[in-house]
């Protein structure tokens, strides 16, 4: 299918993906009075004297803002503000479909990151969550950063942690598959943005300890010139033993992470990996290198972006179930513990003796998973007020 | 019926009076890859390339938002953002149930200005109009004003003008009724807030010479002190001939408009007016004089703003045609001539020989208003853009 064409068309025939509807009976004067004034300022007056109540006497308990300023719209770039929304409608329909919950799709007119901080900030009373979403690296950490230290509700960057979430399932049960060790391999990860970072982050709470990151200039080591602060950062914590370029970031590792750019991947890349290579290519639509090239290649897991290849890694997976749990929980933050609940939550919707090389990830559409995944997200967050 | 009591039960029951759903199927990966990635990217680029499209492609053509400070929620004042959001749901049920709109309620935790209409300006790309509500005067004449200023989409403040073009609509047909010409009437307003500051403007755009307003410490007047910028701009333009309380501002007068507070009106005073008067007193839920008091001091057509007494000037009648219908036209303003097309919609949408003196307004659920407020809103917009 010409997906492209296709979508488009569907687009104009839609009119929009989502809808808002009414959830009470409005025929009668005393219905109007219930539901509208005089009777509602009976909850009005009850969540003045109690804020808390909003999250029983309105939507609040299921909404969340999709929010983005259109700076980094999928592979795109920065195609502004309004065009980034039928991304936006197509997360509030996943969100709906897959974790029960009212998406808001809003798009800031602004790239400043105070405006935006201020923004979400201001807005926050309106909803159980924010889902931060295709806003351009660095200023995406700040920005997130910011809203986490400012807001009383859960504030979520998919694009980094739903992204590095699914990646640390995927490889928590290939490594299991193939029968190596986590605290043996060598992981080198290409992409230094929103995505590569977040997930070089993740891993090491996970407990992998050698990570190399590749940027566009090689290697992230803390010599490296032009690093962005978080870069400087991860070049620090990282502490590469290699330098040099991509290819000598792969050389003897055991995983490779593909969050960069198509084709900058080549065989003997591949080649020159430690035995029984795990390999994620998942730059979209094209991967950095394509699957059949990489198995020739020695790659003995492949996973992409991609829904036409097996193991597909995609944040489908994450968002809906942690977003779910996090309002279950009523948890005020998304914290790493919940993270890496949702990734063993991901990973262990396989039953193990199920994991085949081709199907070391649930797939995208499998409604079960985001209903595990929140299950494990807000037993970790009520984990955590216990501590 | 206690509509207190059985409201906050409703709502508990409710929670949330709103619903966000999906138009799209999404059960197979070549769905999920149209509604998403990679297929999304085409309306994405549509847009990029011709952010008008934005009306087309997503939900914008259909959505406004219903945005709060919180300050000024029904009469119960300054109760905070989020205790000001079952009044939003509402309005929204509302918007959806007669004008086919999909209302997103936002509360914005400022009661700054500037934050405010920053707030909504950077967000003004995600919706195809604003609806203020529930903010307090004068701040809310500021914020309107910058925001009509800085906005591309119509900005409408209900309390303002929802108010003045049903009690213009209602006002239009019980002179009518009664017999008497808008040439000659003198109006005498009680409240110099929003809604009576509102209404006295429109009054006056659709002709009305002489009103006088009442604020607390009496009629408005350019002599009297502790007035804000836009009560003195009124006392400039109504020009009063008399001084002193509503009471002299009663005598003699045709019509009293009521936007105050509770009981505040004796029947001595309907009685010092002139033949044949109209009374509004629209204070909620308590009006500045119970109708069978003003009917028994002598008032011709009697109208409140509650459901449970006959001629309900309620401003459901205007807002979701008067958005639909802007929408519609995609006007990027609401105008006057606008305001009072809607006006005379709502007027006329009661044949002149169905007139009685109880039933000089259409009911606040009769659902042809709103189609024929749309229509006339939409024809007057597409007037003026030929103009």
């Amino acid at each position: 299918m010409d997906y492209a064409a296709e979508s488009l068309k569907k687009h104009y025939e839609w009119r929009g993906k989502i809808e808002m509807v009414s959830r009470v009976p409005l025929d009668t004067c005393d219905e109007l009075s219930l539901a509208y004034t005089p009777g509602v300022a009976a909850p009005c007056m009850e969540i003045h004297r109690d804020t808390d109540k909003s999250y029983l006497l309105t939507r609040r308990a299921d909404t969340v803002a999709v929010i983005t300023d259109g700076t980094a719209v999928l592979g795109l770039g920065d195609i502004g503000a309004e065009a980034a929304m039928p991304v936006m409608e197509g997360k509030a329909v996943l969100f709906k479909e897959l974790g029960g919950i009212d998406a808001i799709p809003l798009c800031i007119r602004s790239k400043d990151v105070d405006e935006i901080v201020n923004t979400v900030r201001l807005l926050a009373g309106s909803f159980g969550g924010i889902n931060l979403e295709d806003i351009s690296a660095p200023r995406c950490f700040e920005i997130e950063r910011r809203l986490k230290e400012c807001c009383d509700i859960p504030v979520f960057h998919d694009d980094q942690h739903g992204t590095a979430i699914v990646v640390l399932a995927a490889i928590t049960n290939a490594l299991f598959y193939i029968g190596k060790k986590r605290e043996n391999v060598a992981i080198a990860i290409s992409g230094a943005g929103a995505a590569g970072i977040a997930t070089a982050r993740l891993l090491m709470s996970a407990g992998y300890g050698k990570i190399t990151l590749c940027g566009r200039r090689g290697v992230i080591h803390s010599e490296l010139e032009g690093l962005n602060p978080e870069q400087q950062k991860m070049a620090e914590i990282t502490r590469p033993t290699c330098r040099g370029g991509l290819a000598d970031a792969l050389r003897g590792a055991d995983i490779f992470i593909g969050l960069s750019a198509p084709s900058c991947v080549t065989q003997d890349m591949v080649r020159s990996m430690n035995r029984k290579p795990i390999v994620f290519p998942m730059a979209n639509p094209i991967p950095e290198i394509m699957p059949d090239v990489a198995r020739a290649g020695g790659a003995a897991i492949v996973g992409t972006g991609r829904s036409d290849f097996p193991n597909q890694i995609n944040n489908v997976l994450a968002f809906p179930g942690i977003m779910r749990g996090a309002l279950d929980a009523r948890a005020s933050d998304v914290t790493e513990a919940m993270k890496l609940a949702a990734a063993h939550a991901i990973a262990d919707y396989i039953p193990r003796d199920k994991l085949r090389a081709d199907y070391i990830i649930p797939s995208p559409l499998d409604r079960g998973v985001a209903v595990a995944v929140a299950k494990a997200v807000a037993e970790a967050a009520k984990q955590e007020d216990f501590q």
